[in-house]
């Protein structure tokens, strides 16, 4: 009596894309080939276009530089910052797919205490396609784990769950630092698999981290908007924080699950703290003032969808931060932009001429 | 060079006391006797007075039965549960300690992933006398652990943290389900050793279990009461809960933290199903009212000590909460008498007579 072995596809193989700024290394998309050939990548090349990106044989991908970007959206390609891993967002917008993962090309392969390779990429899908649980507590983090369940006072109403939205990965290795602590503790690694995924609760903001990162873009995409860092703006590494905070508030509102914890991926290589910290000094003191801005945020009844919670709280930007610093005007400003660019693509009428769709500015 | 060897005392050894709700299993204090020897032990006998606890030579302690309950509260002591380990909070009100850590007789110790024995009080110690971070989550949990901090975006402003209020442990081998969860999971047992301590986010309610308990008895035992089950009661085994809904929402008011995970005991025993699903099935149904109501619960401006908030609490739990059912108008006159009680054994004029500190009932 013997079963037939038949070949297991890989999850969500015609559903998912892969979303890369850039690729530096070669080694990156070699060390992911058994995990990420069944799937197509979406690179998006974040400085000089001229540049050319060696993708190894055997992956299906599509890659756009700045010219492409300029070429796809016109005059919207303003909200899409350059030379700047924030860039991102772009593959976003033109993936056509309900998921999305993506990874920095210094992130690779960490093992489990067993020694085992990881695979990110099924975590990811796995945290995304069971619900997450905002309105309560549970101590032994991830009920919907193999082995785990509710605990004793844990309302049977509230077991349902929610739509996950997100899943935010960590880091071995190279912990996700902000300059002045990189400079404090530059030896620092992160050597603890803490073996947990949790939601995280409603009405509770965190600092989401690019680096390793899944989304149903279906339930928050249009959220996920990376901000503009980089050439000709006054600050940088704040790209997902950015998008973090405001995707976490939408998701509140709309009843929709963040988690954080597994997978864990191999930060490779810590970032030079001196140019981090001439990006980040505005955003160390500004994110003082955002921070409390975004813990305060209420959406109206009538954003009942990601786009329409998005355009409100471009203005609430505009209105609340703009005294802090000119710059969250132009960033409101490119928040609406960035809603058109992806209305544009993404809507029933996608053959719409794009200055049509720009009416707003 | 030799450097002479001294002695390391056990981490406040006089300034914490170890409450046991009864101990019917006399190899629980000799497993803990290398860990629980050199501290002050409260026991409170939950049930038949005339019966007989033998402690074991050598362990520093004190123990009270219900006659000795009933001596010392006089007719306050209607506020404390017979028959229920929820008696336990006797033990927190004549404790003089800064400290306490509660355990049940069934959680013995614990071996982490190494295979080394857990000193759970020691974690907790650890848990208690580092800063909380309730106003924003960090990805990489406790941030005062060795080898963590906190992570880029995390403000600047935030990273003093606040004191810790309660340090909440978890559970090897049989976890704390509820009676239906046992009935349909009787062979589910966590096996799952979770490297992590984290804050509960301000704003977020949390099902506390008394099972493996630590708290800052001077800045949250006021909060700490048990609430009435057991005999004559028409609930049990919400005891921990009740004390975990109020502590929570007055530890947000008041800026305190509460931390969970790490240490975990092991939990040796499951309880029977069938009688625990006697206890709680009114719990189950009343706590869908329960948790949205202390989810809407603040606390006035007046509110600045634990006591203060917690006789605030008690008139909305009798406004709010009676008419669920009418063992809330007498739940919330047990916390006002228990609040009373607490003053007559823990203000500086101790030695005030019971009956005229008694006015409110």
């Amino acid at each position: 009596m013997s079963t037939p072995v038949t070949p297991v596809a890989p999850p969500l193989k015609d559903e998912l894309d892969i979303v890369i700024p850039t690729i530096r290394n070669l080694d990156f998309l070699e060390m992911w080939r058994p995990f990420f050939q069944p799937y197509h990548l979406i690179i998006v090349q974040d400085g000089d276009p001229t540049k050319i990106i060696k993708v190894p044989e055997g992956f299906d991908y599509e890659l756009y530089n700045r010219n492409d970007i300029n070429r796809i959206l016109g005059p919207k390609a303003s909200c899409i910052s350059f030379k700047d891993s924030a860039c991102r967002c772009f593959g976003f917008i033109v993936s056509k797919k309900k998921y999305i993962y993506t990874i920095d090309d210094d992130c690779f392969v960490a093992k489990d205490p067993t020694g085992k390779d990881i695979n990110a990429l099924q975590q990811h899908i796995h945290n995304l396609l069971t619900p997450s649980t905002p309105f309560f507590f549970n101590t032994l983090y991830d009920p919907y784990r193999e082995g785990a369940d509710f605990v004793r006072g844990y309302p049977f109403s509230m077991r349902e769950g929610v739509p996950t939205a997100i899943s935010h990965g960590l880091w071995l290795n190279i912990p996700d630092y902000d300059a002045p602590t990189q400079l404090v503790k530059p030896r620092e690694r992160n050597t603890r698999y803490v073996d947990a995924v949790m939601t995280i609760p409603k009405g509770t903001i965190f600092p989401m981290c690019g680096m390793n990162l899944g989304f149903d873009r279906e339930l928050i995409g249009p959220a996920m908007y990376f901000g503009l860092m980089g050439d000709g703006q006054p600050i940088g590494r704040y790209d997902d924080m950015w998008a973090g905070w405001c995707a976490k508030v939408i998701c509140d509102h709309l009843s929709l699950g963040v988690k954080t914890g597994l997978p864990y991926i191999w930060h490779s290589k810590a970032s030079n703290p001196f140019v981090n910290l001439k990006k980040e000094y505005k955003g160390i003191y500004w994110q003082e003032e955002i921070i409390p801005f975004f813990q305060s945020v209420t959406f109206s009844k009538e954003s009942t969808t990601v786009q329409k919670c998005y355009i409100e709280l471009s203005k609430m930007v505009k209105e609340k931060l703009s005294p802090v610093d000119p710059y969250f005007q132009k960033l409101a400003d490119a928040m609406l932009t960035w809603i058109e660019a992806w209305e544009e693509l993404n809507s029933p009428a996608k053959s719409a001429p794009a200055a049509n769709a720009d009416t707003k500015k």
